[in-house]
């Protein structure tokens, strides 16, 4: 039997994790449980964000620590997801994920939130944003299935990945040995591995079929996606890192996922719907006490690449002082945040190939 | 008898009024009727937010061929408001009002939208954000009142100042003629000055008691406030440019204008009370019949003072990249945008005694 | 005879152009003589920046006084070149050129200042960035060539250009008819507008054979470009407005103008050899009374597309904060204003096939 | 007798300490006489910049396993100054420096560079850019005065200190103790904080007397100023860590340190003297051999407060895109980098009380 925690935890400042030290000494969390930490650092969530990298160090000291490895050992172990950007209301925190696997049964066929965790191979400079990354990716994916016991595609709710980008100087490394990298613009790049990752989600599922895929379609052909992938690219790793949410009957806890699909950045229904998929009973708007059960809600933003927003032009892709994807995930928070009431959600920008073009796919964990 | 008129205008850029020019090429607008025209332009909407004097700049040269008059007479008859800031998905536009005065007298007692504009005189730079300054406006805000067949303080809805701000020239101006100005940091300018134009608002309507008010309380007491005053502030003024817009048995029109608050930026049960207090009747959400009744809504917008909504710590004070009233702008925008269905709505920063600290006013105006 | 007149002036904001008038005013400047203005406005320099939009409207509607003409027949007779972006100690200002054409025959067999404009057709979206633009824009450098009364090539010093870019309604556009633009992305479209433009200039001088030009060359084979080409891309143009400024026989004035190339940002004696070129005779650096002697200098500037200067790992393009043409204005900008001890400068970003990759052309004008 | 090493380290990211594990590795340095690591790294050298505490733990992590210590050994033991901010050509790179103490008596009886370090107690909220920070910090400099082996106050040439800031939750800290800070406005804060390090600096080498010293003329009166301070402040840290450099007898190395001042960031004449007195001896420009003898500059930048410089107006203090430290980094890097040829160089923004308004120190280090 698979038991899985949430933690949601304030941070102060991206290397802050005195809430997860907090827990862990007052006996809540079990440290060796850690399999992965989902965090909205508050950098610009573009090429030079260095709140995911800090954060990330920092959270491996804290966890060399408290689980007494070394921080290689914990890099083994623990999956670090940084998503930088929180625009408008969005507050900096960080989703602790825990496991415990027992040889226990579960006690009821209900089907619980199951978590799971682990990464692909390095991927070379070269590799960033193309098939063979699409590939690993999809079949790190069904592996990650597996592991969270969940047999239906259906079950999965949310994957979260993230993954490597270009800087100048992988670049530059690849051109000294005479590969080509799939773009020379480094922020660009960023969206190339995003998409591509998405789409080895998309594959493992099936919502996509493997033969569709090519080099030709990545970052191109945005009716091909996933409905519950989540990707992020940053510049501190070099494979992808994996963790896999959804339903099991394998699994135990208090805890369900469900997802929607927003249509563009303001799509309110779409939000209210993954709501309601995740097992909250309402008819318009959720009530304070259904509020209160929302644990956190994971969703992805993206300015619409037509500048258009309900046929209204938006300034989010010509304006040259802001990065249009903090425009989106100023926008998506706000919309959340407004319902649920709360500003400690999680919007993650840049949604190539995760869902509809300009929308993205949003998920909530709800207590039961 | 009063006739008021409003039009929505999207805008290609902050000199395109290409929209304005269709309307009064078609019959539907009489230019000669235009008394004020309140725009969303797409700079920064700090101090270095060119997109205000161009588009009022741009209007000026397009009314002044519609209205064969020359620039001065144009400037003088017509009030410009130009607030910049389009961020997340805001949309820029335009809403031209216009007037016609007739000896008709209305056929129902039922009140109407009505609405009237003016300016203050110029004030020099020493008395920007001053108790000078609230004086004049509230004289002003007091006559316009009056001028749109209001009575009563509750029946006014909104009322709109574009007022001056401080610049390098400006102080120098001030300091060599041995006067001491408000602020000397340019964009600090900006909040004192809206400000002061929102408490001289709260003075004429009786929200704050003249006596209340002393050089101390400006920029510093946010218990006292306006809850209609909407202000922004433009290095394209020396005066302030003011307009009034309201309810009145002496107007007969379509519309109908109502306002309410937003306590925080997310605050969307503030915002769904001020549509119900506007005319529409509805439960939890509006009906897609009456969001199309919806002509447009005006809200103002500010990053909490503490940093803090909802007791989250959110980034926009401490983000050195984005200044942070384009940050609550995307959110006010995004939340209002979500529930209207339209990203083609009016929402204006820096909300300095313009209602609760950290929220602000909201005001909508509905077709029947 | 041709007389050249050159007047720079400081101005207060995008719209100021108190400074002209103040010139026409005292006598200094005949308005009906001013052939082109180039200024320096203080928007980002990027596709959002309306202080150029701004200024030419501006300064049309003061020419259009001045000249008692209208504004279309100011449009035709004067080219604008608005330059966005005073990084760093650039200071916003205009260049003023004034020609008067007379019977008489120069005095002297000296070389001196001359100047002409003029502009392209206009440009369908389609054609921004390609061939077609190379081709129309070589055709007309070679006819104003002609009318500043230069026969050769070597004393052509500096081809100022003002080209159009892609919006998202440009898009739309040629889309709507079927047609393909050069890139989707309207930050990207600057360059090639910029670079197809630039390539003109190296075909109508010989530095660019005609026939090494192809749509695959533009905006990508940096070994080819003009060394006297300066282009600057905007939004509120559709066609090309061009400026050639270089020394003829034909001419008499005070002043003389000449080149140099910067090969890097900080290519200190790259610029002092242009110094040297335009008639300041010194060993090491300028001397107080020399530098007094310089009207202004032109020069472009862009970030290496390496990322590296000198060896070294600058940030200019991994920047999502702050456009990397912004940081390059600021150094040459910097080094240009140590070196005359004045930050009333012209640089301008962008330097696609202009000077050499990374660094770019530099002109001064020099008084004698 | 003293033996100070200086090494200075490209870096790859705020995190990239290879270049130091390098140089420990192949023996060229021992890692147990680093004292002191300045470092310049590429955040936004604002509030929110990341950089600066990523930098400064990886760096602990790194020292901790070259030297076998716990990480709150190292740092007790070393000092870490890095300073945000590598606008236009400036490289992100460190410096280390190192000091070897022995019984020996220095063979000559010429100075060299010497080199202490250190730091004051901890801060409070409320202490922070106040009276009794001036007052520590002058304390401990003279004391590392005395501990590097400098006797005379002009043999001090530069004295780099880290300051700490106020955050929204320092802030609230104070207030729920009922204390009151020095501004609520935290990018305010910083050069608070600064102005009064630099005062402590000021005070301890006699440039100003103690008891001109009072809370009114911190950060407002500029005629107090030290020529050799260069303070920069940080989230990261509640003291100020100090670092003190200039020529002992009792020291011998092949460096020697010089300053001078820069009276404007663009004052090529007062950086020129800077190199000069650091014991380059040349007329008008530096000979290439003397260039490659420059180790590092060290040079304090700030936006002239009056928005002018040289009388000409500039945007630095308008605009509110791009922070006024990151425009006047740029511009003094820009200078420097010219003149040596090298774009890794130290530039550090926010110069108050640290040489004349709008100007700043400049030290710089040569090999004899």
């Amino acid at each position: 039997m698979i038991k899985a925690g949430v933690y949601r935890i304030p941070m102060n400042g991206p290397g802050d994790f005195s809430g997860l030290i907090g827990l862990v000494e007052n006996g809540t969390i079990d440290p060796h449980g850690v399999i992965a930490v989902l965090a909205k650092t508050e950098g610009n969530g573009c090429v030079n964000d260095f709140s995911r990298g800090y954060g990330t160090l920092a959270l491996k000291v804290v966890l060399s620590e408290l689980r007494s490895q070394t921080l290689e050992e914990v890099e083994e172990d623990v999956v670090f997801i940084m998503s930088g950007g929180t625009e408008g209301v969005l507050s900096p925190h960080a989703t602790v994920f825990t496991r415990t696997d027992s040889d226990e049964v579960a006690n009821s066929s209900d089907k619980s939130l199951s978590v799971s965790s682990g990464h692909t191979r390095a991927f070379r400079p070269e590799e960033i944003g193309t098939v063979p990354m699409v590939q690993e990716v999809a079949k790190t994916v069904s592996r990650l299935m597996e592991e969270a016991g969940i047999k239906d595609s259906s079950d999965v709710h949310f994957v979260q990945i993230k993954c490597p980008l270009l800087t100048s100087e992988r670049i530059r490394d690849a051109e000294t040995r005479g590969e080509h990298v799939v773009t020379e613009n480094t922020y660009k790049s960023m969206g190339f591995s995003r998409g591509a990752s998405a789409l080895g989600v998309a594959v493992a599922l099936g919502e996509v079929k493997e033969d569709a895929i090519s080099q030709e379609v990545i970052a191109k052909d945005w009716s091909l996606y996933s409905s519950v992938a989540s990707t992020s690219a940053g510049v501190e790793l070099t494979n992808c890192e994996i963790m896999v949410l959804g339903n099991s009957t394998e699994a135990e806890s208090d805890y369900l996922i469900g997802h929607g699909t927003m249509e563009d950045s303001i799509d309110l229904a779409g939000f209210l719907e993954a709501l309601r998929n995740s097992g909250l009973d309402f008819k318009e708007l959720p009530s304070e006490d259904q509020k209160q059960r929302v644990v956190n809600v994971y969703a992805k933003a993206e300015a619409d690449p037509s500048g258009y927003v309900r046929n209204r032009r938006t300034t989010m892709l010509t304006d040259d002082d802001i990065n249009h994807t903090r425009h989106a995930r100023a926008v998506v928070g706000a919309v959340v945040a407004s319902v649920v009431g709360d500003p400690l959600v999680y919007v993650s920008g840049g949604a190539e190939h995760q869902g509809p073009s300009g929308g993205g796919p949003v998920a909530a964990i709800v207590r039961r």
